[in-house]
């Protein structure tokens, strides 16, 4: 696994899938799914058909033909209703049978547990390289909510299939109408779905798609593991991320409900340490969307709102909190084009409901005991 | 028009599609559709392209690539939200295209006001011969409740396409998937959509067809004209199917509801004449269902409960009830092998939620004043 996207060793085996499918997970911003069940079936496809080549972003040639590959649902069903082993490589079949298209790379349309690891099954089995980038740099809850779309690159046609047997390919006017129809479909298809969509070329893939954001999960995973003894794992990814701790708390109270396809709700969290009498909001749609702290927003998307196990520093996913729960919230910088008026429009928090501008989170919104008790 | 399947004239031109419509929604049973608007569709694509030649079911030769297209979605909807022009077109060229199917013949796969006159639009435009065939002998409300699926025919590869422009293909493992997948993306597409599925082979047309459903329709249609003079349209077209008038009455109650795709409710009427002192109650679901005559069941699918305008003798469908409307309800028998235990466990009372088995309309089922009254 390679320190960095210029990095000689960019082979990726079944040793290297933890760390990546545990830093996946904090750029998941609480969705993106269990890298549990994404390394279990990484895992396998790659002790089946060996390890998988990470190809870097920046030396993609023009006319290489990219086909991301992911996992579509509610986070809440994705842990019980598991991926059968045939259904990434029968997305990806679906998709260039109907379009006559012979894939070179296959790519990550999301940072996220299972989304980061998915790809890799459809590696390992066909052989192709998988891209060291992402879609987004982060996860998102709505499909037409990545990069591409900013770059005008469609979302469709897409494939969807599910574990029965059932596909459908979707060729749409736009891809909010993608996200309408397929998200209709995965509910049918008993809310998770694979698909694979926003094909583009190598020229296209190097413009929309954010670089290295396998190796940085990578990195995460590693730094998470070394900072276990330092006690402040949370801390130690902050600095990695650029971003800074919010909240260390609590949780006190979690209401979730898996509707319209979506997990969606809002935990509280009662402050501890230095956080001891405030109270942190977390509201959520798949992914970690807003975080209030005393009734003051002090994080919003696009920017990145992840949580983390205090002790551990594992990743908590929005589906897996629960009440007693110790966690520590931190925010860290969004890829910038996201902060664009087309990347705002698309995924900043007036489209999810919220009338508030986006917030970044920098260290001066976190009050610090001074500026918080003059 | 031919005056049956054997006849010479088979080429069908835009004077014969008022008769074929009135009489198709006769035997749509209350579904299928406006015949006004199939009307519309298909007189403007043959002033564009010319008549349209009909081909009987028993000549097909076995090799014959036969293609239905139809619309899905509820009455109530269709009514206000027409198809666009080019929507028939693209429903068979996503999914010709998809197959790479070179299609011989062109079928209706249900009997009503639009769905037998829009495959003319298709076969006026492509410049195919359309069957003198239906997939039902009535109409159903849901897609896999058709004789092909009795027959083990798939209803997929289908294509779903919208007015927009946003197209779907559909590949399931068995033909109530197909419903479930295609109701959620009419219901997204508005409630209305344009369909083309359960292609089959000549050789499966002429076993899994109802022949002459179009010839039918056209002689309803006229004999429906003839009978105006006489008073009595109900009672020629019951004489004309086999049939028998269940009940004649006015409308004093409609419960109307357009849920989960479909127009459902019930209708009541206060029986005249003959019937004055009894009461008719309707059930639906797009199509009639059941009919109960002062409490006692009197006729259910898979036989035809057809209301018509007592005077006029023009269909009733079920998005057009309304209050003091004067209706006769007549009652058919269905192609017997929807009595088979194949056709009943797909579209037996049960299967809609009745406790009943089916219920034949035979004369004797309607009691006569001495029966009712001894």
């Amino acid at each position: 696994m390679p320190e960095a996207a210029t990095s000689l060793r960019t082979r990726v085996g079944v040793a290297d899938l933890a760390d990546i499918g545990r830093g996946a997970a904090v750029l998941g911003t609480g969705g993106g799914g269990d890298p549990h069940i994404g390394g279990l079936l990484a895992g396998a496809a790659m002790r089946a058909h060996g390890p998988v080549d990470l190809a870097p972003l920046e030396d993609l040639p023009d006319d290489a033909v990219v086909l991301p590959v992911a996992m579509m649902g509610a986070p809440t069903v994705m842990v019980e209703k598991l991926p059968s082993a045939d259904q990434v490589g029968r997305a990806i079949r679906v998709l260039t049978d109907h379009l006559g298209l012979e894939v070179t790379h296959l790519a990550c349309i999301e940072a996220g547990g299972v989304n980061s690891l998915i790809p890799f099954v459809g590696a390992a089995e066909l052989g192709l390289p998988l891209l060291d980038a992402d879609g987004m740099g982060r996860a998102f809850p709505e499909l037409q909510m990545v990069l591409p779309t900013v770059y005008g690159i469609r979302g469709t046609p897409m494939s969807i299939v599910d574990e029965k047997g059932n596909s459908g390919v979707l060729d749409t006017v736009d891809n909010r109408w993608a996200e309408r129809f397929a998200r209709s479909v995965t509910i049918d298809m008993g809310c998770s779905a694979m698909i694979s969509n926003y094909w583009m070329t190598g020229a296209q893939a190097r413009r929309a798609l954010v670089p290295g954001t396998l190796s940085l999960a990578a990195r995460i995973g590693r730094t998470l593991t070394a900072a276990r003894t330092s006690g402040d794992p949370a801390g130690a990814v902050a600095d990695l991320l650029g971003g800074t701790v919010l909240f260390t708390g609590k949780v006190t109270d979690v209401a979730r409900r898996t509707t319209t396809g979506f997990a969606r709700g809002e935990a509280r969290l009662d402050g501890t340490g230095t956080d001891a009498g405030s109270e942190l909001l977390l509201e959520f749609q798949n992914e970690f969307l807003v975080a209030v702290r005393d009734g003051r927003t002090v994080s919003t998307v696009p920017d990145l709102i992840c949580a983390l196990d205090t002790q551990t520093g594992e990743a908590v996913r929005t589906e897996g909190l629960r009440f007693g729960h110790r966690i520590t919230v931190l925010a860290a910088p969004c890829d910038e084009r996201w902060h664009s008026p087309a990347g705002l429009a698309l995924a900043g928090p007036r489209v999810f409901g919220y009338e508030s501008d986006p917030v970044r989170a920098t260290p001066h919104d976190v009050p610090t005991p001074t500026e918080a008790h003059p």
